[in-house]
């Protein structure tokens, strides 16, 4: 196994300030349940985000967007072709799309469908530690939505999909471990509330494909991510009494963490 | 008419502390609007919901499931297949699974879908008085989703609809009352706050259904439901000054009310 | 150009009063990602909010409901043609419907389809400047959902868009314009905080919709809701130390504010 090294407060200012200069453009077709927070998760951050998912559009928006993010949440047999009109699209134009491989190992029918969209070489694939797992071929996935292994028993798992398919791979959880298949970059901290709030997870994506888009080396682009939500989260949970207060002091620390604050 | 009962201090506490232990798997099939306030009290109640329309995995899912939870507040064509799809399967695997017949009594074609659901056998039937009485042949339905009758207008209504489709009908509104046709529990309490942010009915119907898979006797796992909700919200309207507050206290209040609460 | 006279506080007050005690039914056919925060802003405000979308049954919503209210952020082929329908019915039943073309001018499938709404006599358009620009035919429109021109350079843009298809023509940004292609009020305040939260355009649109139906000038009716809108951004901001607490502020402020706050 390769080291596994904290992701620097230097990748992270330099990762932030780039993100926030840069105001991407997200394309996100994600799931019914999650995109407003997902919206307002970007927006706070200091992106545009846009949920485009007409088929006369769609290959458009991703030319026009600085990159896409997609997450099979509540997948539907329309949905899906969308989704790979779009990530097909991606590819096209050389723009970054992340894959949120929702629920992955669940059901036969999806897992037909996130193994489609990974044959579309994604630049970055988020999940839980079960759903890495079950991607790369350990482990039979989880209960609904929710992880049941540690993100570091993922961690292997995580390697051998980001090799097998030439992206990164971001397992999150308690701690959150982020691989080109060479490098690990690890960002530690957060707290468990975030689990209490839907949509955390699946903005985190959304918010990923955003960093990619700075254009530096993707791998230290999503651990830099990962690690600014898992501060915005800690100074949430500081100031919260339960999952509701959470939620709005996640926005707005995710809108008041500057780069600066990583010295 | 049968005698009513408050449901009482130690149920509610049983029944709390049961569907916590359980965590129960919710699956909602529910409308556009009320996806993620419906998830997030799920989430900040103890379970964990999964919103799975897909009609490839619809079936899987309701057999992974705990309790299924139907709601027609935006009744498609399509998702209504859907709907009675997984209905059908609740059945067939023993699952609990509640309807929330939203504006029932508003316009023939959602009359239609909801007595097309109705004779699927659901374990409950959640409503405020205006569709219940509509449903058990009595008033004309309320003005678009929200009641103009009391919920006592209806007691008698809830009673005829639980009888007539073996099933338990809860009536919500100032006060709640739970039937199975014969027993008759109430909760009382809340705050009128709860009317004025969207989704709180729709994500009571959820929970019921997870507190249906407790797996004791459903007119009191219902009532229990009820009440808890009712306390919440009280706790939450007394911190709150206006419905955007009362949003994030009523989930904080979910979250941490316990069952030695009720004492 | 015309006059610009600021909207009355008198006209604002008699507004947000008649309004209030109309409590209109809202029909909202809105993008999939602000449908909650929409129903909400309408529930805060005072009316009663509806998302009809079925195609057995928008008609029929069209006659129950006080107003229509279509926007077009996230359009599907399936979705579209439920517009339309409710658009035609709008006018049949002499019913005010407000069309908000999210991202006019981004493109062209999307054009046309905002172009055909159009033809449908809305009887008000709100929307950035870019989009206002766009359609007037001058200029190209905005990055995706954002405006990036500053009201006033839409002004005159606003005045043809009205008196071309005889409707009321609302520009809004860091300062409302609301035109009949006549007369020009203007909407001051407000707080830039707003545009960190998704929808809180497009419920303004929705919001928009239900003052019509307080079947006073039009124009007037619009301009009153912009002010009311950008009080209560006003004081939510002051309130708030990011985004998810505006959010929040911003509901209760809704709620709170009265029409005798403007004296």
């Amino acid at each position: 196994m390769n080291l596994v090294k904290d992701v620097s407060y230097q990748s992270i200012r330099n990762e932030l300030q780039t993100f926030r200069k840069n105001n991407p453009l997200i394309h996100c077709i994600t799931n019914e349940v999650v995109q407003e927070i997902t919206a307002n998760v970007l927006l706070a951050a200091g992106a545009s985000p846009a949920m485009v998912v007409g088929d006369g559009e769609v290959v458009d928006f991703v030319r026009a967007a600085s990159a896409l993010s997609i997450n099979v949440g509540t997948p539907t047999t329309e949905r899906v072709e969308i989704m790979k009109m779009a990530a097909k699209a991606a590819v096209e134009f050389h723009k970054p799309w992340v894959l949120d491989p929702v629920a992955a190992g669940g059901m036969k029918w999806r897992d037909k469908i996130i193994f489609d969209l990974l044959d579309l070489s994604p630049s970055a694939v988020r999940g839980n530690a079960s759903e890495i797992r079950f991607l790369a071929g350990i482990g039979k996935g989880g209960k609904g939505v929710d992880s049941t292994d540690s993100s570091e028993s993922a961690l292997e798992a995580a390697v051998q999909l980001a090799q097998k398919y030439s992206t990164v791979v971001a397992v999150t959880g308690e701690t959150d471990f982020v691989t080109d298949g060479s490098k690990i970059l690890r960002a530690q901290g957060g707290n468990v509330m975030i689990t209490k709030v839907v949509g955390t997870g699946c903005s985190l994506s959304s918010l990923m494909s955003g960093f990619i888009a700075n254009n530096t080396e993707a791998v230290t682009s999503c651990a830099a991510c990962c690690a600014y939500v898992k501060k915005a989260s800690e100074l949430a949970a500081a100031r919260s009494t339960g999952p509701g207060s959470f939620h709005d002091n996640y926005l707005d620390s995710l809108y008041i963490l500057e780069p600066n604050h990583w010295q």
